[in-house]
């Protein structure tokens, strides 16, 4: 058998969200590559993917150093590589799973551009973006008709987030844990937030909404924390 | 039985890019709303969903006109909600189907309003977009880091999505069919054309890849066609 790497997209946390490809695949694997990163979410993946996973399963903890600490960055990097390029080489289906979507700010897509040019198939499975099941679940339509949205870090640098707010219509505002209080002001100074809206931990226990953008200066907030809002 | 409502979001055309969720509501479903309007993908979305549907559920075609023809609006949307209503009120369970996510640029947007207030449950499932479908088709990162992506139809005014253009990092270009001359010359404008990539009908019969966006001017473009771009 020949080896091949899959990414796969589990969706936004409800194992009923996964797509019929995401559990096909996820049921044949031979090996699960498992990050070990400051980002919390990559745990949460295998834990969404965990009813369709075999018994038999290998799991691979690779530890994948953020790109910004760009020393350590290349020797674990070429690391991993090897390992996987290894599991590849003895025919194993080896996947890797991604939160949400694997193109859209993840992980996976490191290791995607490690083993591109690899020898081996890769191939990625989509799945549904945290921010669409926002959407579904609180009946709130993220962009309609003509109009513009705007997906932005609150990470980005605080220039980049007022110019992006200022000519969007619709705003999925991720990341907002670090920042809160910022972007709630910028939400205001932009005619932002009056329909906006904050969801911790979407489809997974502990989900909370909170309308009132106010109430959220000085609190703590989830990490898997997002804002949907629109102009008006 | 209660009736109740369901808008699903069917992916972007390969029946495997289902959700559980929405597969298994699809093969509970009594009714089937097919709309009947101008836009064309509504009817892909019942063909995507096909390999799920019970043989002997009852498909009712409406006619959803668009939003800015306020004038047969009312009228034909009132006739709709009585229609759809009536089926809630003899127990139905019954679905609205739609390409990609519900949430994201849908018919379904204007049906959940519509029915919101009605006294009988929605649902609303989300579906994996097709840009995401389209970013892992390709290989091709949506987003990255602390980098802004902005989702703009090409049909928004030139003022704006030259706004937009100029802000964000990564760009998702939908309903790119009916100006991609103006759209490839503001790529260019924007620097975003270096890394571009135009697909149509992704994942469905005659999908075709585009790297070269000059060779689209002029051309007849699919309806169903995104242009995918990153800055630099």
């Amino acid at each position: 058998m020949a080896g091949i790497f899959y990414g796969i997209g589990v969706g936004p946390g409800d194992p009923e969200l996964l797509t019929l490809k995401a559990v096909s695949v996820i049921r044949e694997a031979d090996v699960i590559i498992a990050p070990k990163t400051e980002k919390k979410e990559d745990s949460v993946a295998l834990s969404i993917a965990a009813p369709y996973v075999k018994e038999n399963v290998q799991i691979v903890k690779l530890v994948f150093p953020m790109v910004s600490d760009s020393d350590t960055l290349s020797e674990a990097w070429e690391y991993n590589k090897n390992v996987i390029v290894d599991l590849l080489k003895a025919g194993k289906k080896v996947i890797f799973l991604t939160l949400g979507d694997p193109m859209f700010y993840s992980t996976y897509i490191y290791v995607f551009r490690l083993l591109e040019n690899c020898g081996y198939p890769i191939e990625t499975i989509p799945g549904v973006p945290a921010f669409c099941a926002i959407g579904s679940k609180l009946g709130y339509p993220l962009v309609e008709g003509n109009d513009i949205l705007s997906i932005i870090p609150a990470t980005a640098s605080p220039d980049k987030v007022d110019k992006a707010l200022s000519v969007t219509d619709n705003v999925v505002l991720m990341k907002v844990y670090k920042n809160v209080n910022d972007i709630v002001d910028k939400l205001h100074q932009h005619n932002l937030s009056g329909q906006a809206v904050m969801i911790s931990r979407c489809g997974l226990p502990e989900e909370e909404v909170i309308c009132d953008l106010d109430s959220l200066k000085g609190r703590k907030i989830n990490y898997l924390s997002t804002i949907l809002s629109r102009r008006g």
